[in-house]
């Protein structure tokens, strides 16, 4: 039998600008009588790192460009909104029925670019991605690690759609502490028969495994994943963003 | 705290045509010291579903079509592979690089139509999915329910690629006692403010994150998933594809 235990901290305090998230991590464990362990994984959630980070833009400082006003314009939509959307992109996939498909200054693609306005706190406010996921992600596991001496994973984790599926999936924005794919290529099947094209994405497998503790109208922006043997390597998680070469969806 | 479980079942038998797959389940939950409890979900991969229903194609039985055997010149595949790819195809997606992303008869768009030739067992003999996954979930959660007298929810789970992002993720094909998508939709956030677009593909979430108790060389193609409060509903896999009205990418 092997086992993962999946275990949503409950109690995490609101974050402001400036805090140190590894200290509330490590309070939160706590007072949920957890202590880390090596091998765990520590998945928090994209929103509470971007507010730890000053990643807020306040719509009211916003002034749209141009393009800004004629998008907003044809779908009813905020136009300070949609210039922060412009802002955090590099290319823009698809535009349509109201929705910016985007790809963001990192690689990823997502709606709107990362930009959201729920679980925020306040009216007129929007936050962006961290500015560079993996390196947050590395300095949250670098604390913990300097706090408690184990060796952990860390996940930052933000909510994706995609293409064909309906619904939203977590998926891993920031990895540190391990390789986010599993690759099995060449490694023998259950029957001793080489696999040929199995590389899974488990940095992205564990971040919708944390989401099922966490949901999205509970306040659990962090999330234990303990008991998983992760794939070992200096990991992060722009391997999980699939080259212009590999995709055949650009 | 709220905890799931993910336990992955050890020793669970080879499968055969015709095999009773709920009996098989509830030994090795025996053999694991487990039983079924109410709430739970037993997630299932397509490959011991397939087997159990006899879907196989033996690729030396197989005549090519003239289209079969031009696309498997062009990339040095198996003729009578692509053959059987195409038959299970209704519509292809692309078809590029020796890549064949199609849309299945349910609706799911996949590589190779979900024909498949790893972890069978003998060579020459190639998987197709469950004729209608949804199906072989109900039928599973209901002879499990008729032998053990609890209300638990079933996945059958595939291993899919997606766009843009490297590295395969679990998803489910069949799903049956509850609902595969929780539609937070203007339920309220964290902060009382009503969430906007918010669903979440649970169903998806759960194949994946039993995918990470399973792993792809090892032979425990069964996993349980305890804890989990899962939506309330009749649901099926057909809820998570995307309609071609709401799909900026087909």
């Amino acid at each position: 039998m092997s086992e993962l235990r999946i275990i949503g901290l409950q109690g995490f305090p609101e974050v402001h600008p400036g805090d140190d998230l590894a200290r509330h991590i490590l309070h939160t464990l706590a007072r949920n009588h957890l202590t880390l362990e090596d091998g765990d994984i520590v998945v928090v959630t994209q929103k509470v790192v971007s507010k730890a980070e000053g990643r807020l833009v306040r719509l009211a400082e916003v002034v749209p460009s141009p393009f800004a006003e004629t998008v907003a314009a044809q779908w009813g939509r905020d136009a300070r909104q949609i210039e922060v959307v412009l802002r955090e992109a590099r290319r823009i996939v698809r535009m349509d029925r109201g929705l910016i498909i985007a790809e963001t200054h990192h690689g990823f693609i997502c709606a709107n670019a990362g930009v959201d306005a729920s679980n925020v706190g306040e009216a007129g406010v929007v936050t962006l991605l961290p500015r560079d996921p993996d390196a947050s992600a590395a300095a949250l596991r670098a604390a913990l690690q300097a706090e408690t001496g184990k060796d952990v994973g860390v996940i930052i984790s933000d909510t994706f759609g995609r293409p064909w599926r309906a619904g939203l999936t977590d998926v891993a924005i920031g990895v540190a502490g391990f390789l986010p794919i599993d690759d099995y290529r060449g490694r023998p099947d259950a029957y001793g028969h080489p696999l040929r094209v199995t590389a899974v994405a488990v940095a992205d497998e564990l971040a919708a495994a944390a989401e099922l503790a966490a949901g999205k109208a509970t306040a659990i922006p962090v999330v234990l994943v303990r008991g998983y043997c992760a794939p070992r390597g200096e990991g992060n998680a722009r391997m999980l963003i699939r080259s212009a070469a590999e995709d055949l969806f650009r």
